[in-house]
C-alpha cells in the first residue's frame, strides 16, 4: 500500500514544529468541536463490573435507539438493519468485503477519501476512478460517463454525501440518476453520508436510503465519529435493508467479536443530543466556512467553489505541484513564525497527474486560527518559487 | 464464510431461555471475573474535550508503559515496535494481510482458534491445518510433521501460547524447535499470547519473542481482552522487532485511523494492575480447572487432559457427534430446569470429520455454577440418544 501524500507531509511538520514553528492544521478532519457532554457522562457513569464483549453486531439498545435518530431523516429502519461497526472504517471495508469479490470493481467519483483506496486493497478490489471538476464544484459526472466505464467486473458505485474532500452536497436528482444507473445494471451503491448533519444554506439532504425501489442494492455507511467530533470513539454502522448481506456481514462482525463498548455507550447516549449542540456547530461551520471561501478566492490567481456541506474545501492555488507546495509550506515557509498544513488533492486522485494544482482544506478550526491560518498561505503565495502565472495551464476552464 | 458450529447452536440457546431454561455457558471465553478497578476509573476520569483520534499506532504514551509491563516477562522492546490494535482480532488480520499475499499458506496447529479462519478468508490466505491430538495433551506436532505440509506458498506457521482452544502450554523445547523451523525455511512465526498470564503449576512461560536469531520472523499477536476481563474494550497490540513489518502494518492501521480511544485509557492503566488482582484470578482459575478436570475424568467414557494454561480444555466424550450433542442439550436436554451450552470441536479442526466427540469447555464460571453445569453434563450423558460405548471407535488410542 503506497503512503498517501499527506502522509509523506508529517516528517516536515515535526520538524517544522521542532523548530518553533506554530502549525495549523487544515490538512485533517480532526474537529476542534466538543464532544457533547451527554456522551462523555454516559461514559463516566458506565457501572458494569465486567467490560463484556457486545453482540457482534453491536448492543441492541443502541441499535434499536438509532432508529428513532434515522427517524429525524425520514429514513425508517428495523434494528436488524443496522450493524455497529468500529468507525465508518470498518463498514466500509465490511461493506467492500461482502458484496464485491477480488478483482471486482467499484467506481468511485474523484477526488474521493483516500482511504477508499486502502479498504479497496484490502479487500483486492479494483477502484475505477471516474473524474468529477472543480469548475462544477465537483458535481456528480453525468450518467453516460458512468456508463463508459461499466464492465462485467462491476459490482458498485461508491459516493460520499455530503462529499469528503470537496464538501459538495449531492441533489436529489443527482441520487435519482443514480439511481436508474444501480438499477439498470443491478449494482451496489455504497453511500458514506457521515457529514449529514453538516448540510448549509437550507439546501435538502437527500439519503441513498430515501431512493424507493432499490432497497436491495444500498449500503449506508456511517460513523459517528465527524458528526459529534467523537472520531477516537471508533464507533460507525452499516446500514442496509438487504437481509443476505447483513447476515454475510454479520459472520465478518462475528470474526472480530465486537464494536468497542465504551464507544457504544457514549454512541448510545449521543442520541439525546440536543439539537441546540448541532445549532451551535452548524452556525460555526458557517461562519469559517464563508471565511475561509472568500478568503481563498480574494487571493490571486486562486479558485475555490463554495461547498454546501461537511467542513472541507478543495481550491485550486496557482502552483506548479501541490505535493512539493504542501512540502515547502513546512519546510521553508514560516509567517510570523507560524505555518499552515494543507492536504494535496493528488491524494483524493486515484488517475494520476491530476490535482496537481488543489489542496484541500477541512475548516475544523476557529475564526481566530482560520484568519491567521489564510494569512500564511496568502503570504507564502506571494513567494513560492513554484508559483504559476495564474492557475496551472492545464485546467484554466471555468476559472473566471 | 460459513458459519461455526457454535453459532449455529446460538437459536438453540434462545428457544431454551424463552422456555425458562437456565443456561451455563460454557461455550464461550468471555469470563465472570471483573474488569480491574484501576481499569474503569481511568475512563471514568477520562477529561479531554474532544474525542480525538489517537496515533494510528496507539498513543504513545500507552506504548511506552508496554515496555514496563513486557519487560516482567523478560521481553524487552522499543515503543516502536508496538502498533496498538482494535483487540487481538485487528492484530491477526493485520500480520496475515501484511506478511502474506493472497493464495499463501500458513500452517496452525489444529484445533485452533475458529477465528483464525475467518481472518485467513478476509486476507484471501490458505490455512493449512496440523493435526495435534488429545492422547498428548494436544502438544506440538513434530517438526517432521511440519516439514511435510511445507510449500513454496508457505509463508508462516501461527501457534497460540497458552493454547485456545486446548489450554496447552508450548514447552520452551517445542519453541525452540519451532525456531529452527523457521530459520531454515525463513518462515514468519504468528505467536498469540494473550493468555500467558494464565499459566498453572509453576510452569514456565515461553514467548516467541525470547527467542534469540528469529526476531526479523516474529510476529507477537497480544490483547488486554482476557488478561484483564476487558473484552469489549477492543484493544490489543501487533508486536514485532521488524522495522519493515511494523511500517507495512502502519499503512494498514492508518487506513482505519485510530484504534479506540476510551479502551486505550483503559489499558494504560491497567498496566498498573497490582499483582494481587493476578494472584487472585489465577487462583481462582486453578481452582476451577482442577474441579472441572477432575469431575470430566470422573464420568463414564470421558477423558479429558489436564492443560496447564488459558482457561479451556478439551474433552472427549462418549458421544456420536459434538454437534448434535450440544444442540440436543440445548433443545431436549434439562435437568432441574437447568443446562449447559458446549462449544463443539469441530469448529475448531480445520479438517472436516475430526473432533467429532470432542467439546471445548471454558471454566469461566464460579465453582457453584460449574458444579452444575458438570452434574449437568454428567446426567445428560446417562440419557443421550447418541451415546458410544465409551469414547467412539475412532480415537480409543491413549484413552486409558
Amino acid at each position: 500500500m503506497p503512503a498517501s501524500p499527506i502522509r509523506k507531509l508529517v516528517p516536515f511538520a515535526e520538524q517544522a514544529r521542532k523548530n518553533g514553528i506554530k502549525i495549523y492544521h487544515l490538512n485533517i478532519g480532526q474537529p476542534d468541536i466538543e464532544t457533547p457532554e451527554i456522551m462523555l457522562n454516559a461514559v463516566k457513569n458506565f457501572n458494569q463490573k465486567v467490560v463484556e464483549y457486545s453482540h457482534s453486531a453491536g448492543n441492541e439498545s443502541y441499535r434499536r435507539k438509532l432508529l428513532t435518530y434515522y427517524n429525524r431523516f425520514g429514513i425508517s429502519l428495523n434494528f436488524e438493519d443496522i450493524l455497529i461497526t468500529t468507525g465508518g472504517s470498518e463498514a466500509i471495508e465490511t461493506a467492500m468485503m461482502c458484496c464485491m469479490d477480488p478483482g471486482d470493481e467499484i467506481i468511485i467519483p474523484e477526488p474521493f477519501y483516500a482511504n477508499y483506496n486502502g479498504f479497496s486493497v484490502q479487500a483486492n478490489i479494483q477502484v475505477v476512478p471516474i473524474r468529477s471538476y472543480i469548475e462544477t464544484g465537483f458535481a456528480l459526472p453525468p450518467v453516460s460517463e458512468f456508463e463508459k466505464l461499466i464492465t462485467p467486473r462491476t459490482r458498485a458505485i461508491m459516493i460520499c454525501n455530503p462529499n469528503n474532500p470537496t464538501g459538495y452536497l449531492y441533489s436529489e436528482e443527482e441520487l435519482q440518476s443514480l439511481k436508474a444507473l444501480v438499477q439498470k445494471y443491478d449494482l451496489w451503491l455504497f453511500s458514506d453520508e457521515v457529514y449529514r448533519e453538516f448540510c448549509y444554506d437550507g439546501k435538502k439532504y437527500t439519503s441513498v436510503m430515501h431512493l424507493r425501489g432499490i432497497e436491495n442494492n444500498v449500503v449506508l455507511l456511517d460513523s459517528i465519529s465527524k458528526r459529534y467530533s467523537a472520531c477516537g470513539a471508533r464507533i460507525g454502522a452499516l446500514v442496509s435493508r438487504n437481509k443476505d448481506l447483513i447476515a454475510t456481514a454479520l459472520k465478518f462482525a462475528q470474526a472480530r467479536l465486537s464494536p468497542p463498548t465504551f464507544g457504544q455507550v457514549a454512541g448510545e447516549a449521543a442520541v439525546d443530543t440536543p439539537d441546540s449542540y448541532f445549532d451551535t456547530v452548524k452556525k460555526e461551520y458557517v461562519s469559517r466556512r464563508d471565511y475561509v471561501i472568500e478568503a481563498l478566492n480574494k487571493m490571486e490567481g486562486v479558485f475555490c467553489p463554495k461547498p454546501s456541506g461537511a467542513f472541507y474545501c478543495i481550491a485550486r492555488l496557482p502552483i506548479d505541484n501541490a505535493d512539493k507546495f504542501c512540502q515547502w509550506l513546512l519546510e521553508k515557509f514560516s509567517w510570523e513564525k507560524e505555518t499552515v498544513m494543507l492536504a494535496p488533492a493528488t491524494g483524493f486522485y486515484s488517475h494520476s497527474g491530476i490535482g496537481l494544482d488543489e489542496v484541500r482544506i477541512a475548516y475544523v478550526l476557529n475564526l481566530d486560527s482560520l484568519k491567521r491560518a489564510m494569512h500564511c498561505l496568502e503570504e507564502a503565495l506571494k513567494i513560492y518559487p513554484g508559483k504559476t502565472a495564474n492557475s496551472s495551464a492545464m485546467n484554466t476552464a471555468g476559472h473566471s
